[in-house]
């Protein structure tokens, strides 16, 4: 028996892995178009801000490794050309080539492309995305030579990318679409802080307007933003990312809304086709509706799920809560489950709590601020939660996913049981007041 | 209308506090020993140990901040000797005289104070507990002309203060009759963990031995351990706290198995007195049985809801999980809900998962080892959780405190959301990896 998977990002090795952990026979191949697998895109920002030391530390284990540990083969810089479903076949081309290889099962991990709009200048040398290694390299080489980038797109990534540039010195200015910063992850109030902090950090942020134009002769030179050039030697598109389906298609596989339609088991509309990873759509956890969740635990929660099924032991992946958390310099921000601008979108009616507090107790040296925004839908059930703060936030994005997963009350989450110690919290925990403030909305 | 508190500690005033956030008129009259009121006795180790600067930054409001702030009166360095509860009267001495003051309202938050075991040689100079500021300080000098101390006791406050001594350069024995350190919180070989940390740091630890006897002649020589003396200057006796009932008994109020008997509003069995903190008992979320939760959170919690309930809201107290949290030097340790070892003397049966992994992604300079380890009932709920690590213990804690509470099961923690940044976790969370290992031994 042989599983192809397409694509060696998180969720297509942890499939291979997960596979070999239950199964020691089933032959395992991974065809990839990338050079080097197993490493974490989520890295790229932290390498360009000089913390990670190099782009080889953040590549955990090379085909090799695959190879040798778990007896996964990996088909490195090679692109799936076709998928025969009826006769259970990949087609792909590496150097030059074409090579055909059957399947039992296929796995589609192609992951997402990201999305550049069609505008001018787009192509010109200075121009990056931020997916790859080879990305973060060509940006980290670039930028030793740039004075000032241009960042189009102010979601984790392209804010992220704004701060690292900003720690090597660069000029550097943010420009979003929408009015406001992270629209995916917070409600606007919430951005708003990270906004302040990284304002004060030096990064410029345009909001409300598009990139129209990149202007250069043989390279970026500036940007046109509204009626104003700004000027720029370089440029990132963080402009979003689009789900890779086209794979899929081929195969015949069903499309949904946004991407490869699956199952709870990860199961495509064609039963040994399985996916996952950003080019699969989900279910939003608390509205019911399709969504996409383009994270690398997404994706490798997804992995083990299609690869026991694949094995033949039961499992199903649920609804999803989007819990992210980012960190920018100084600053943790999480986000998880529904914002109050979502709800509002939805037609939810939610009663919002909210705390000001600190990381450890007052009289502790080293505390940091920390914001809390907890959302709850009218029965009193927490749906969502935002945090800003200067440290611990990731944490408390897990305690909320426990608690929005699990549907606990206002009341419980106000009078729940937290521990303490003046080193690593206060006394009354910020969840509790915030919780405690919701509460007293209702009546 | 009058509501009488006796005692300051953190049940105290925030049942003094959360009375007056929902009722203006009512009189708030506070009755405490103490001369220093709202500090917080957790901080006395760090104080000792120089991280925080100075006692008078742990003493957060004076009573005169009460007074103008909040309209609540503290007499300090008083001595209640006497409550009547028939007529409603308690009787206070101070300054040498006595005093008599009616409530419409009691509320015994009389705490505990230190188990001293009746060894010989307890009364010497320089042998001292850790409960007040006022203990803080006279520690504090006598630590200045010390070279070398013993701690009797290996709870948390034991050893943070041991670690507190080893940094000022005291040479330190903590002695433990039971056959571990933390024996209320840690199962024995989490507790190891710690043990290793802190004799890497150079404290010395002896278990399964109790201090004997404090030898000296006008003050402390040394301790007698088994058949050896250990040289010391002074001696810390962290031997646990006995909840002080005394008061409650004159009431006439009932007296449970370990401390003052009160219902899910924090009321004793006369109706118009409650009592909340070190001096009450509680019942165990996860066996049932009544016990002690000695933490300045559980105080809180108590206190409000007491408050809430003689303004005339309701409100009650849920049982307990224990969750705690201690730093040790660069250790966090925690643990919440039933530990292994307390479930083989309960006749509960467990599966316990596992993991060591690190706070954040491996390639991320700074991430620290962390250890898990989670306790499941035979039915798959979660009842426990014990974490060792270098930092981001506390909220994990929390979050297995929400989890217990709401009873998730072993798969849905498996496969829980969580959220991933490369500086701040993994990209696999290890509380689902505990959860993972867990689940593999289930059938």
């Amino acid at each position: 028996m042989r599983t192809i998977i397409i694509g060696s990002g998180a969720g297509g090795l942890t499939t291979a892995s997960t596979i070999r952990k239950y199964d020691k026979d089933m032959e395992v191949v991974v065809i990839t178009m990338d050079k080097y697998v197993a490493y974490s895109p989520c890295a790229i920002p932290y390498v360009i801000e000089g913390e990670i030391k190099s782009f080889e530390d953040i590549i955990m284990h090379t085909p090799e490794d695959y190879k040798k540990e778990r007896n996964i083969d990996i088909i490195t810089e090679a692109k799936v050309v076709d998928v025969n479903s009826k006769e259970n076949k990949v087609v792909y081309e590496k150097d030059g080539e074409k090579f055909e290889l059957d399947y039992d099962y296929l796995v589609l991990a192609t992951g997402g492309t990201p999305f550049v709009p069609p505008i001018e200048g787009k192509d010109l040398e200075g121009v990056f995305t931020v997916r790859t290694v080879e990305d973060g390299m060509k940006i980290d080489e670039y930028a030793k030579k740039s004075k000032s980038v241009v960042v189009a797109g102010a979601g984790a990534i392209g804010l992220e990318m704004a701060y690292a540039f900003k720690k090597r010195g660069l000029d550097v200015t943010v420009v979003e679409m929408a009015p406001q910063i992270l629209p995916r992850a917070l409600d606007p109030d919430m951005a708003e802080k990270v906004k302040e902090y990284l304002e004060k950090e030096g990064v410029k942020i345009i909001l409300n307007k598009p990139v129209e134009k990149i202007v250069g002769k043989d390279k970026v030179e500036g940007v046109v933003v509204g009626n104003k050039i700004i000027e720029a030697d370089m440029v990132i598109m963080a402009t979003g990312v689009r789900p890779n389906i086209e794979l899929a298609k081929k195969a015949g596989c069903e499309i949904g809304r946004w991407a490869i339609k699956v199952n709870e088991r990860m199961q495509t509309s064609i039963p040994n086709i399985y996916a996952v990873g950003d080019c699969v759509e989900v279910v939003d956890f608390v509205t019911k509706q399709v969504t996409l969740s383009p994270f690398g635990t997404t994706a490798v929660r997804q992995g083990k799920v299609a690869a026991k099924n694949i094995v033949g032991i039961k499992a199903e992946f649920s609804p999803v809560l989007n819990a992210m958390v980012s960190k920018i310099g100084g600053l943790e921000l999480g986000g998880v489950g529904l914002s109050a601008l979502s709800a509002n979108q939805n037609g939810i009616s939610v009663i919002v709590g909210r705390c000001k507090a600190l990381t450890r107790a007052r009289y502790y040296p080293g505390g940091k601020p920390i914001e809390i925004k907890m959302i709850f839908d009218k029965n009193g059930n927490v749906v969502g939660c935002q945090i800003v703060g200067g440290e611990r936030v990731a944490e408390r994005i897990d305690a909320m996913s426990i608690a929005i997963f699990k549907g606990v009350r206002v009341d419980e989450l106000a009078n729940m049981e937290f521990c303490y110690a003046p080193p690593v919290s206060m006394v009354n925990e910020p969840l509790a007041l915030a919780a405690e403030d919701a509460l007293e909305k209702f009546d």
